[in-house]
């Protein structure tokens, strides 16, 4: 467009692709739930996984439960935006779960696994990839023995795996700390209207 | 930093180079005004210009008031990040004045001219450009009209210069409509929410 009056930058944005990574126990599934109640143009993405369903859990809803044979067919076809092996199950976000948001005008939204973020930026750079931070290893541990619902060798393992996490940072656009969720939710609602407002998103 | 939760990203961030443009009238200074006021890490960046003092200016307040020669002598002296003529009278930004606000961890903000964005943007890559957009050519004119301060002509003249002045949105890092201030002021503070959020910012 060459006169962006005649076009209206707020209603006219393409839809986000949004990625949020951090380590286990940052906090990522509440702030995405907030997320997703306030802001009617996102959508979640639902992974594929071939961890086993958790009590509750409902196939196409939570995930996609897949068993390894699937997963590996789907990995060796490209049907994999990204995938990532975690606590030794295989997790990964499907290329067509994310083109049937955006053809809805909906903007998905990936709660994905700290590796996933570099291959998402890969395939599609016009993502916006948050990385979500607890305010120091003291709180992200009290988070994980708060949720009670693994058992302490699990949360040590946990803790063990999160500074590795942690280093995939650089490979992220934003970062947010986690130290109250109504002020972690708020940045990164400017985060998203910011990227919605971005000249580049409008010279196509 | 190789492990972000050892610096806290929500107190860390260097202060930003704010540049606010768009055409005559769009409500650039009302913006500022409000932006300055609710955000005590910005601080108004004061332009050099050899238009003379309108009633109630004070020369290194308003503006810095220079003869011609002096503002010539400060263009091949290599003193000014961005300077521009418009409607007959040069303004620029100098230097000193943004380094002397960054030396006091302050973010400076500069309310320039359409032309002098992509200027500021090859000296200091890092600024945030924001463009501000009137939602229509109507309530462009409406504005000038409404200000008051300027006879028929000068509005005239104000009014066809907009549609030249808009085609600088492109040199742009984000387009605001300012439909209403308290929307467009909130579009800002978002914009610079999320620069300070952003990982490249950390990456020194």
């Amino acid at each position: 467009m060459s006169d962006p009056i005649l076009h209206d930058p707020r209603s006219d944005v393409p839809p986000l692709v949004v990625v949020l990574s951090g380590p286990s126990g940052v906090g990522k599934t509440a702030l995405a739930n907030r997320l997703l109640a306030s802001d009617a143009a996102l959508e979640r993405s639902v992974s594929a996984t071939t961890r086993p369903p958790r009590a509750g859990e409902i196939d196409g809803n939570d995930y996609f439960f897949w068993p390894e044979d699937r997963f590996t067919e789907g990995v060796a076809g490209g049907l994999f935006l990204e995938w990532a092996k975690v606590h030794g199950h295989r997790y990964g976000t499907l290329k067509a779960t994310i083109e049937n948001r955006l053809a809805g005008g909906k903007s998905p939204v990936l709660n994905i696994d700290v590796q996933g973020g570099r291959s998402v930026k890969l395939l599609r750079p016009d993502a916006v990839l948050i990385f979500i931070l607890p305010p120091s290893y003291e709180v992200l541990e009290r988070r994980l023995r708060g949720r009670g619902t693994d058992p302490d060798p699990v949360i040590a393992r946990r803790l063990r795996n999160a500074k590795g996490e942690i280093e995939h940072w650089i490979d992220y656009d934003y970062l947010v700390v986690n130290d109250t969720l109504d002020e972690a939710v708020g940045r990164v609602r400017a985060i998203l209207t910011a990227e919605r407002s971005r000249v580049v998103r409008f010279r196509s």
